[in-house]
């Protein structure tokens, strides 16, 4: 059972010339990094970054990505990346995320990742670490 | 209603050291990119490459992305990509893939993209293009 | 004859986690891109960017780059990227980078990129075109 | 005093979509990766590759890098990239690079590469390790 939660940041991405292809857009790959961004900017905004899990001993590998684009992204634009925490029971950190232009409800793009916690000696934690649930706790989601 | 063929290419992929992140394995974003050249593989095997189709008119841009992760790449590893094509009645062309080891039945990571058709002045096509129709009954898709 | 002028933009790079390579620092082919942020925002901030250039008929192809590394980035590191507008006689874009960390003089990379006109056929411009000489009036570079 | 040697290996790169600019050229940042592809190629081919040499304890940093752009790859080209080994003699690894189509002798792009041995401690040394020594010997180098 996951629920899309109030808690979120939102970061602006501009589509640098590297990232355009052929097509004259934004090459399909790199939303993914997009994503990336905006989990990185909500681990920081909310204490939960790959730093701060790297120091209670664990990593937290990507098991799942998923991308829908509606439309494009052309060289010059910026976009607005929302990271959304999704809240599940399963020893899982569940992003959504949507990408829309600055000041536009339309959406460009909408995806998600899933991740899971693995231990020092790489072993997948079929558990939520203590120091994760304490955060849920902290932040309202427990 | 989509139903898995016997049509595939497969592709060797060779880790670079580039693509290892901080963890010591592959960025989970590149996987997009060994997506990309078993998809390219196939386009050129089978005469549906990207310049094949834009000779027709037609550009064929992602709308869907997704990728499953089972296992993690290192550095000097080399994978196995396996493009298959998926037949399915909407104006799309949908590919499953899979990432193994050589000479392994273990699947690393298992993924799929869909792309639509639009022509030359971006708009999409709610029907298969003729072109595509008869090449999938030169291929025994249809 | 090549001088260094007083002309330049800086911009913040946030390393990545996909941009930290398996020694734990950024891959050093990533520099190159942060050269191109610091010159595209060069670029839109001195109304000499890609689109402006290319709104004259003309494209500006790299045909040349080079990076010297002294230190390392880090993952969760901010780096201040400048790009200095040299001045030269031949019908060249020249730029000049440092990369530092915020509020730091050590310098953790520099390096330089060099641009040539070509026009809408392709063909190399052996003369500046007459919009950028005028844009190097206005500038005061000339 | 750098001199060129016979010693060398040459791979294929086939130009993705992914690698394409807006320009419908391969961007520029990714010949840095072609250089790396080729001198990975010549790491594992000559026994001097990234690992092998982390077995010694060092790691071999790029402290230089540098291309110089002829002409351009498009989306489809297949390019040969020569990775060939410099003799000097500071305690520095230096490659030449050149890409060129097959069976073409008009250079695309060439540069280097020069890379620094550090410790386990990140101490870079002054003089070659001794296995680094033993190699040149080896292969005639010396």
């Amino acid at each position: 059972m996951e629920e899309i939660t109030e808690l979120f940041v939102e970061v602006n991405v501009e589509v640098k010339f590297s990232e355009v292809d052929a097509l004259q857009i934004v090459w399909h790959g790199h939303y993914i990094r997009y994503f990336e961004d905006a989990r990185e900017a909500f681990g920081k905004q909310y204490g939960i970054g790959y730093l701060d899990i790297y120091e209670h001993g664990f990593t937290i590998p990507i098991v799942q990505v998923s991308c829908n684009y509606k439309a494009a992204l052309k060289y010059g634009d910026t976009a607005v990346v929302r990271c959304t925490y999704v809240k599940t029971l399963p020893a899982k950190i569940i992003f959504a995320f949507t990408i829309k232009k600055p000041g536009s409800d339309t959406i460009i793009a909408e995806g998600s990742t899933v991740q899971v916690f693995l231990d020092d000696k790489g072993i997948l934690q079929l558990y939520s670490p203590e120091f994760y649930d304490k955060w849920k706790i902290k932040m309202n989601l427990a």
